[in-house]
């Protein structure tokens, strides 16, 4: 009966889609991100009965633990929205409360993968009693789940009722990278990162675990390369921190993809194997010598030697470790920033060149010696775009097949993706212009006298090579697919905001990721357009404040938007005019 | 015997004063703010004896509160350096380890306002033993005391000896200002904020309490200011909350200064006293209207109305009851930012003008009746700058007699503070350029259409009107009296920086105050220049890291500065070339 009820709410959602995306209440009550089809025609909420249960299916661990979690969760939370609901909102505390969650999947057995299916649907009656989630796969049952739980606030605990959600991503891939090489993150702020993506229905936790600075990745194979390569033994990753960490990503649905960076940023490596890395610990940009040919694109110098064959020896036992640690099907290898000065500083490869070899070669000849490897352990290879687009180092498209590899952009806004795409390869975006979240905060060099002038201060972009800082408004409006064909547009699996950590570390980490990465959330989810097709920021920022608000209350050290007053006065803190 | 000696080293000094100021070592064992004059030529360290004692003058209420404090975290900090000392410190565990500090202080009754002198003389013998701290003052005894916990460190605790310390600050006032109404801090934060400007050698905490969107300060007098402009019952501070700050100010020689910013900036006012307030929760910037002729130059609108008789009875409970809770001899009136639309919209103001008043005769007429007031209550008034160097609406210089007033400016870098100072008065420097802490953010407006560009990112500085992100070395190089003759560079008391929290709450706090305000305190304290008048930011870098780390540990989420493989690399993160 409930379903025949969904199937003819489903009915008339096709016939009319709009007016449920348009229908969420701006009562306090909100769903961060907001789903594709959210109808609550007459805002009411009853009590959510003390004895709230929810009934799920057996024999399957994550989404067990989820259920676990969100039933604690749900029963405790107490949220206080900034905005009093209750204006807004019938609230009848003598009606039936809300006793169970009826939770059903259709597919239990599937994978949390690329791709995999997130949708669900959620019912909570006007009468109060039991509400229902479906949803295919256990993924998307937690992403009802955590839907849920923002329609409950209060103290006793009051839950929306009346309400029908069928909700789905945009987008498959929806991602945060964190760089723990150039300062390290202890596994509890990985944690609590990942808990708060998962709050936010974001789903890939994509790990630039090692980099020039510092390799804190303890691995069986190769443990010479952490215990010498890491900042010390307080700050390395064993194979028991990573377990826990995939582990803790699956039962919140996202997936952690590793990224092992070479052959450039490998400087790190040279602790243990010194004779594998080229220009290992020299100063960066000497003295007199051309930008073009420096020796990295920043202090911390190194590449892997593609001419030893000692480098590919380290490297499969590294990706072998990985592969082993990491159940994930996407393994990224990283491949960005080949600085011709550090290859050129070995005597190998100048004898190498001297001989009419180029760099380009060298980069097919290491490309050639490691994704074959990675490709047999049934991994899809992700490289950062310059593999493909540097305009020094780059390798011949068609060692890289377009079904075994996807390209991540990250300059030159859309063109770069716009160039992956119509050459037939699957893209990730994190435009440096729109998704980088160290940007604007100046540069970490120890003595640039750019920031000592007595009369105005540094202008522009403040010594940040990408700033400015990325507004939440920046990254929520941003169009990954701008400029694609319908087509080119398929390729694109999604997007991932990407915290560099020259200038970040635990003392920042919430702040410098969240709330803007809340926006990312709901740009690849359900979009940045109303269902006018209008951008929805303003609409958005009353919501953001309330799901900034939630979320700190969770423990994540988000920063704010706006003052109180703003959201306790709506509308009196936009503009109708323009500066300038 | 050992005042002899201290004569003897401070002949030498005389005779050669770089030598000592250059000699700090870069061993991982630094002070911050660097001292005017150290000197430990022969760096070596003992152990703290467990039994360590310090024994100081009775009768200091608060220096006694330091002298507990101090005691307690010198034998309990166990700080580890980010670099090993060990390698530059030669290290004697089995020589007398360091039994006692003896205090001396010439004159407990020094109250701590602006120009105390806040000197002190250190001296650890190189034989162990016994350390001396001579103070003129309890609060130059407060700085002695924490310049000795810099030069702990380990477990067990090792302690510098041979080490000779003397030193005093080049500016009187050196703050931090902090706006508590935009969003509210939690006295918590407030009590650690102090606690690390207190490290620090900071003296200042200018509280800029109330503003348009709150008023948070509970007054007995006039208590519905609080009950019904501040964000709720939770998020105001009570008379008693006030005492507590205050008198943990002076546990730590921080002064607290209190701001109440009037005319403008008061629109939280209206929601006890509507009748006292123009232009009130009006939208502060309407459609079609030029910015010349909006309400607010931010959302929050809200002047007091200077015609009305009642503005002066409330203003004056409100000046007797703050001037009352806060002992400090400075009490800052604002009068920032007088917005012409403002005034210009109370019907019995447009009255006026028709008759041939003028706006500036309007802000005449605020300061004599509330200026004169001020002073009576034995207070030095503290304005902003803008009373007297507005464009629009300002006062005459005459009913602002230099000897009772003090300008802070903030405008126009160097040129205002010359304007200031080139007519007597005396400048509390915060430039926007430079000191301003949350510039290069963005903006927090609502509905901002720039940040909706796909092809290329918001340029420029971002959106933010004073952007971009002051870095630590843009607030470092600074010079506050630039540009001044010797006389005028008189008058400049010292600077602070500001923190304005529109988009800061206590989730960012620390992170938006730390390291970087450290930077403007070794910058008023001892200076930018080394020994040999060159900026010394270079140098600074890797002390910034170190200090940065300890007050990490002290519990301040100060943000890093570069990735710890810089400071592990000394000089390695440097540039010798420039961009461009």
């Amino acid at each position: 009966m409930q379903i025949l009820i969904v199937i003819l709410l489903m009915g008339l959602l096709l016939a009319s889609a709009a007016p449920f995306s348009s229908s969420q209440s701006d009562s306090g009550v909100n769903v961060w991100p907001k789903p594709r089809n959210f109808s609550w025609p007459q805002p009411q909420a009853h009590l959510l009965s003390p004895n709230f249960a929810i009934t799920s299916p057996a024999n399957h661990k994550y989404l067990s633990s989820a259920v676990k979690r969100y039933h604690q969760l749900l029963l405790s939370e107490h949220h206080r929205p900034l905005v009093n609901p209750s204006s807004s909102v019938r609230i009848n505390t003598s009606a039936p409360p809300l006793l169970t969650l009826s939770l059903t999947v259709a597919d239990l057995a599937a994978p949390l993968h690329h791709g995999v299916d997130e949708s669900y649907t959620l019912t909570i009656p006007i009468t109060g009693g039991a509400a229902n989630l479906w949803a295919q796969t256990a993924w998307g049952a937690m992403r009802g789940l955590e839907t849920l739980s923002q329609l409950v606030w209060g103290d006793p605990s009051l839950v929306a009722v009346g309400v029908y959600v069928w909700d789905s991503p945009l987008f498959g891939h929806r991602g945060v990278m964190l760089d723990t090489s150039r300062n390290f993150y202890g596994v509890e702020d990985i944690l609590r990162t990942i808990e708060a993506m998962s709050a936010n229905k974001l789903n890939v936790f994509h790990w630039h675990i090692t980099d020039s600075h510092s390799f804190p990745l303890l691995l069986p194979s190769e443990p010479e390369l952490a215990s010498k390569g890491s900042y010390g033994s307080a700050m390395q990753y064993s194979p028991a921190d990573v377990t826990k960490i995939v582990e803790f990503g699956l039962e919140h649905a996202v997936r952690v993809v590793p990224e092992i960076d070479a052959p450039g940023h490998t400087g790190s490596w040279a602790e243990a194997y010194p004779e594998i890395v080229t220009c290992a610990n020299m100063f960066w940009w000497p003295d007199g010598v051309d930008w073009a040919d420096r020796l990295a694109s920043e202090p911390g110098t190194g590449h892997l030697n593609p001419l030893n064959p000692k480098t590919y020896q380290v490297l499969k036992n590294v990706i072998h470790d990985v592969s082993t640690l990491f159940p994930e099907p996407f393994f990224h290898a990283g491949a960005d920033e080949i600085i011709p000065g550090c290859w050129k500083a070995d005597p190998t490869i100048q004898s190498f060149l001297s001989k009419g070899g180029t760099l380009s070669e060298l980069l097919d000849l290491f490309v050639n010696s490691t994704f074959p490897y990675i490709v047999s352990l049934n991994r899809t290879v992700v490289y950062w775009e310059d593999v493909l687009l540097d305009d020094n180092v780059k390798v011949q498209a068609t060692i890289l097949p377009p079904e075994h590899t996807i390209l991540q952009t990250w300059n030159n806004g859309h063109n770069n993706t716009k160039r992956i795409v119509s050459s037939g390869y699957r893209v990730i975006v994190s435009s440096s212009e729109f998704y980088y979240l160290d940007c604007g905060h100046g540069d970490f060099l120890g003595n640039d006298s750019l920031y000592d002038q007595q009369t105005g201060s540094d202008t522009g972009n403040g010594g940040s090579w990408c700033g400015p800082f990325k507004t939440w408004q920046t990254i929520y409006n941003y169009d990954i697919t701008y400029g694609l064909t319908e087509d080119e547009a398929k390729l694109v699996l999604g997007g991932e905001v990407a915290l560099w950590s020259e200038q970040a570390d635990p003392t920042v980490l919430d702040a410098r990721i969240w709330p803007r990465t809340s926006a990312l959330a709901e740009s690849l989810w359900s979009g940045n357009r109303d269902a006018m097709g209008m951008k929805r920021y303003a609409e958005a920022t009353d919501r953001l404040n309330e799901w900034r608000s939630r979320i700190v209350a969770r423990g994540v050290r988000a920063e704010p938007i706006q003052p109180l007053w703003c959201i306790r006065n709506p509308g009196m803190c936009n503009t109708v005019n323009s500066f300038g």
